[in-house]
Parts: structure tokens; sequence; C-alpha cells
């Protein structure tokens, strides 16, 4: 069911937990996959090569933004995204929704689809299953999303409200792809209800697509209902396509869905923490370099870490790029927070392959317990 | 003169135009050389990798900042500025004079030192010869700059005072160094005056400087004023030593100097320049990105421009980091910039050691003429 240029290959697997590899037009994305977030067409604050460096597998970019800055037209002109930004790698974008339903403004829903005002000058704008596909064939990303409505997680009649239309908008969304060089993911929504995501898994896993999201988590409900949620639709989607866990996470997120089956994961959390000066750490510690306890401290920001800046730079040194507002220390706080998440799913990978999962998982526990690091909900 | 482990090697020349190396603790520095300002141990927007990558030859740290933040004890707790900000090149501090007299508040003047208020949090701080070297020591630049006084240029009796007082105080500086490894830097003052500047250039160079720094130009003399004084001093100044024009410049400043017989340069300008959205090039003329005209450009910055911007990204793609306030459009454009003036002064360099400098010289200016390039005042 997944066409050429895409295939998707499961490598091992231990209890639900997989590891495989996604081919796309752009290179193979190795599962599980840790996604950085380029809202805009860029990373914030990092070039290409720097993403290269770290081993992002894959980058996002926003199908909203970009429609309305600097239009998707002009991205296709420019020869697609990614010649655009100039990152050869695979790039997903998203179908939009999300922020339509987070960002915009006065917006209008009908079964059609969307009207609302941009965020940035209030100007109207319309996005429907075909306007969402047609704007991500001109951005030209190696996986779309199918266009869906993301709904409150504890409102249950307007959950099963929003995954009717999330399933019919999923139909018209594949019926109005054109190009074979994209493969196009549809999404399972249905809140924290069990039953209402078991029927979506349903619904989604019969239209076939090469690979199948979950949406509409960590917007709000508790980890429980997240990983209750998680273990429900593993049950139902193929276990021979790739499942992605959209806008999640933590580490301590990461290491929980890969337990519960999820292959892809996408966050803006990394570099957003960057930009408000919080450093993530392997196991979900933060730390706040701006605290003056950091003012005279020659360690880097993590013992151990091979990253580039954490073999480079002392926290002393970030604290003073913060204090004296150096947009370096965005650079250098979001190359530390990205490579975390990408080496902590990449050393998942290889304990999954090892058969050492559920050792790691233990150890990742027992250690977050010694730390004290506490659930951040 | 100038004792192990520096030393300078005059390699050609061609009329007043000559290229040699520098020799430092961190590495040569061939010039004539063209040095990015890293005002606060950073250069603004690049990380160090993208600064070798660039071929910059030396950085320029600012005294008066890093002294008030985060402090030059601090800096050398952590091992120096080479380690702190991980710059295994040469580094130049300057003395800290002339923020004190552009920058900072308050400012009382005697001849012991000065007096001064920072800009940043209004505390009162007092340098003096002595403490300016003193900091220099602590921050560990391989040149390091005697402290001066930089004066109104068109004011005679008080470019006379403050050209006696920069004497006085580089005495003092030469008296109060401790350290081996730096080379200290004298400072010619004198304004306009080309009879302050020929005494003070006799002054400075009987100290003995290992290399010698013309200050007080590009303050709001005219070119035609700082052309003038250039040959001056260039005709007092030993030959057998650098000489440093300090805060230079523009591309067309760059070739006007080095004519007159300047070997190092650094400037703000184009990492300036790149934060508020303008591009150099090559010949001088300046492109503001943010125009409307380069929305659909699919062109780079500048036409056969080798630096990393130019290879990579289009002026559509700059501009829209530009309107996005993305922070990578600084990035890029700094690299570009930088890129610019480096390149310029190697290709001068290359230029003077083939003996075609005269030749390159009217090429420059014939192709500023062809462009309709006006001087910039």
């Amino acid at each position: 069911m997944i066409k050429p240029p895409f295939s998707f290959q499961l490598e091992s697997n231990e209890g639900r937990a997989r590891t495989g590899r996604f081919f796309t037009p752009h290179g193979e994305i190795l599962t599980p996959a840790f996604a950085p977030v380029g809202t805009q067409a860029t990373v914030k604050s990092l070039t290409p090569e720097q993403l290269t460096d770290l081993g992002a597998p894959l980058i996002l970019a926003n199908t909203y933004h970009l429609h309305l800055r600097p239009g998707d037209r002009l991205v296709a002109e420019m020869g697609g995204l990614h010649s655009f930004m100039n990152w050869s790698g695979p790039i997903l974008t998203d179908s939009g929704g999300f922020q339509v339903f987070s960002l915009a403004k006065n917006r209008t829903i009908d079964d059609e689809g969307v009207t609302f005002r941009s965020h940035i000058d209030g100007s109207t704008h319309r996005l429907t299953p075909e306007i969402a596909i047609s704007i991500q064939e001109n951005l030209g990303a190696d996986i779309i999303m199918t266009f869906d409505e993301c709904a409150e997680p504890y409102d249950k009649t307007y959950s099963e409200e929003a995954m009717i239309r999330t399933h019919a908008w999923a139909e018209r969304s594949l019926k109005a792809k054109t190009r074979s060089d994209q493969a196009l993911f549809g999404i399972v929504q249905g809140g924290i209800f069990e039953d209402l995501r078991i029927s979506s898994a349903e619904y989604i896993a019969r239209l076939g697509f090469p690979g199948n999201a979950i949406g509409g988590l960590s917007v709000g409900e508790t980890k429980n209902e997240m990983h209750t949620i998680l273990e429900v639709v593993d049950q139902v989607l193929p276990e021979d396509k790739p499942r992605y866990l959209m806008g999640v996470g933590t580490p301590e997120d990461l290491v929980n869905s890969v337990m519960r089956g999820v292959d892809i994961f996408d966050c803006v959390l990394p570099t957003r923490l960057a930009r408000h000066k919080a450093a993530m750490t392997r196991f979900g510690e933060r730390l706040n370099l701006v605290n003056a306890s950091y003012a005279s401290d020659p360690l880097p920001i993590e013992k151990d870490c091979q990253c580039y800046t954490c073999k480079n730079f002392s926290r002393a040194y970030i604290r003073h790029l913060i204090v004296a507002k150096e947009m370096l220390s965005a650079t250098l706080l979001s190359i530390h927070n990205l490579f975390t998440l990408i080496k902590l799913v990449q050393d998942i990978r290889s304990a999954i392959r090892a058969g050492k999962f559920t050792e790691f998982y233990d150890h990742f526990f027992q250690q977050r317990f010694i730390l004290g690091i506490e659930e951040i909900e």
C-alpha cells in the first residue's frame, strides 16, 4: 500500500517499540525519529548545515505560516521548500489545521473548510482539504498531511463532530492529491475518548495512507490520558506503516511514546525553550541558564553531552550571551536542545535493535527518580 | 624591536601598499587583514566555526563592554577570552578609550584617567592606562592597545590636549604591561590636523611598540581628510611594524587605506548592517534586502560571490527571513558581509604580491563608477 518512491521497512521490535526505515525522495528516515520544527522555512537560529551536523533526520515546516508568508506560490516558483531553504533532507509539512485552530482569528468552521483571519495582518483566508493539499503541493515537502480539525480534548460532543469532519476531510485530501513524489499521511483525532480514538484509527487506517499520524495530543490532556490513547490507537493502526505523533515532546514523552509504538515525532519545544534561555537535558531536567548561579560556572550545560555547544562552551559563557542579549545564545541552546532529543531517540533506536529497550526504559525513569525530576504536565 | 613570540615579516610592496605576516601566539595574521568585531566576546549571530570558515584572520573584542559585563576577572577565571568564547585564532582588544568617549555617561576626564557611568546600569567606573592594561591582561588577547583619548576631530585645542594625554597614557600603558605573550600597540591621535598627527606619530613611533594604530579616524571627518592623515602618518610610522587603522571600514576605505600603507583593519559595519537587513557588496554598493523588489528574486545577494550565503540562498529567501523576523537573516547577512570584506582584503593582498595592485585599484574605482556607486560619507 506504500507506493514508490516511498517505502517503510520494519527492522526490529521489542514489545510495541520498533525500529524501521522510511524511504523518501530526499533520503531515508531511520525510525524512531525526532524532527526539528522550521515553522517559517527555517529552524529558528540555525543554518541547514548545523541541522545536518545535528543529525536531524527530517524537518517540519508549517503550511499555515508559509501560506500566509511568503506564500506557497512563491515557494513553488523558487523551486519548492527544499531549494528555498536549502535543506536537502526529508521535509514534512503539516496541513495548517492545527494553526488555524490555535493562532488564527475569527475562524468560522463549516463542513467545507475554515475561513479565518491571518494573525499577521488580519486578512481573510480560507482553508479546505483541497486548498491545504494544493498549498502543500506548492511547498513540495516529502510528507504532507490531511487537513484536520483539532478539538478541545475534553469536550466529547465537539471531539466527535471534529473527528467526523476530519474523516471526511481526510478522504477529500486523498482525492485532491496529485503529486506522486509526496506521501500523504492521515490523522487520527478523537480527543481523550477511547471509543472515538478507536473509531478514528479504524477509519483512517481503512483509507490506506502510507503513514498515519496521531493528532490532538499534547494539547492539555494528562500524561496518563495521552498514554492510554496511544495504546488504544497503536492496537488499531497498521503495523507496516509509520506512526507519527504530532507536536510531542519532552524526553519522557519520547521514551513513553516509543514504548507505545510511535515512530516519528516533531516538537517546537527544543528551539522555543532555547529562545527562552532554557536548556533541556537527557532525562528531562530544565536548566534556566539566566540564573546567577551559572555566572561563573565553567561546566558545559550537561556533563558528557557530545553536542557542539557542550564540547566548546561553558554555562558561564552561555549565561553571559543571554544577559548581554546576544543572538548566539539562542543558536547554542537550540543546538544543545535539539541534539538532546535527536540523540535520545537515536539511543532508543539502538536499544530496541539490541533488544535492550526495557532496560533503557527502566534506567531512564530510574535516573529521573534519582535526579528528582518531576513530571512537567 | 618586536619581541618573540611576536614578529612581523614584510613580504612585498607596491608603492606604499604592502603585504606581510604578523606572528602571534595564536597563529599568524596575513596582512593586509580585516578583523570582524566581537564586541561582547561574540561576533554577533555567528559561531566561531562560521568565522573560521570565513577565513577571519583576527577578531576584535571590546575592553569597555567586557569589563562591565561579564567582567574581565570572570573571563580570566574562565581561562581568558580565547577559551571563554572558543576562538583559537588571534584576538585583539581595544583599550576601552573609544567606548568611554562614545557610549559611557557623565564622564569626567583628568590627567590620570576617566571616571564614567556604565551605559548599562549607571554604575560608576574608572579607567586609567594602568587599569585598561590590567583589564586587557585579564582578557588575554594577543594584541592589546594603549589607553587613549579620541577627541572631536575638528577641534584643534581639544585634539592637541587629548593627543598629549594619549602620549602620556601610552607611556604609562607600556610601563603597566606585565605579560610577555601580549603585544601592546600604541595609538596615534591628533584629529584632522597634519602637524598634530606628525608629532603624534613621531612620539608613538619613538616608544617602540611592536605595532602602531591610527585612532580617531572614521569619526566624522571627510574621506579626503582621512586620506591626507593616512599619508602623513604613513611617512612617519616605522615600516617594519604593522599599522592598524581602527574602526574602518567600507570596501572603498579598505582599498584606499591599503594604498596608503595600512595593514590591519576592524569594523562593526558588516555585522551591524546585517542586523539592519543590508547587504554589502564588493564594490561598496548596499542592498536593502527588505525591499519588495527582492520578494521573488531567485538570485544570490551578489552574482559570483563564493560565500556560504550566496552559494546556497536567494535574495527572496533572505527577504522572507527578514520580513518574518527570523534570526537566520542576521546570520546569513553577517556571513555575506564579512566574507565580502575579508575576501576583498585577501584579493588586495594577492594583487600586491603579484605587483598588480595599481591595476586592482583602478579596476575597483572604475567598477564603482560604472555601477554608479556614490561615496558614502
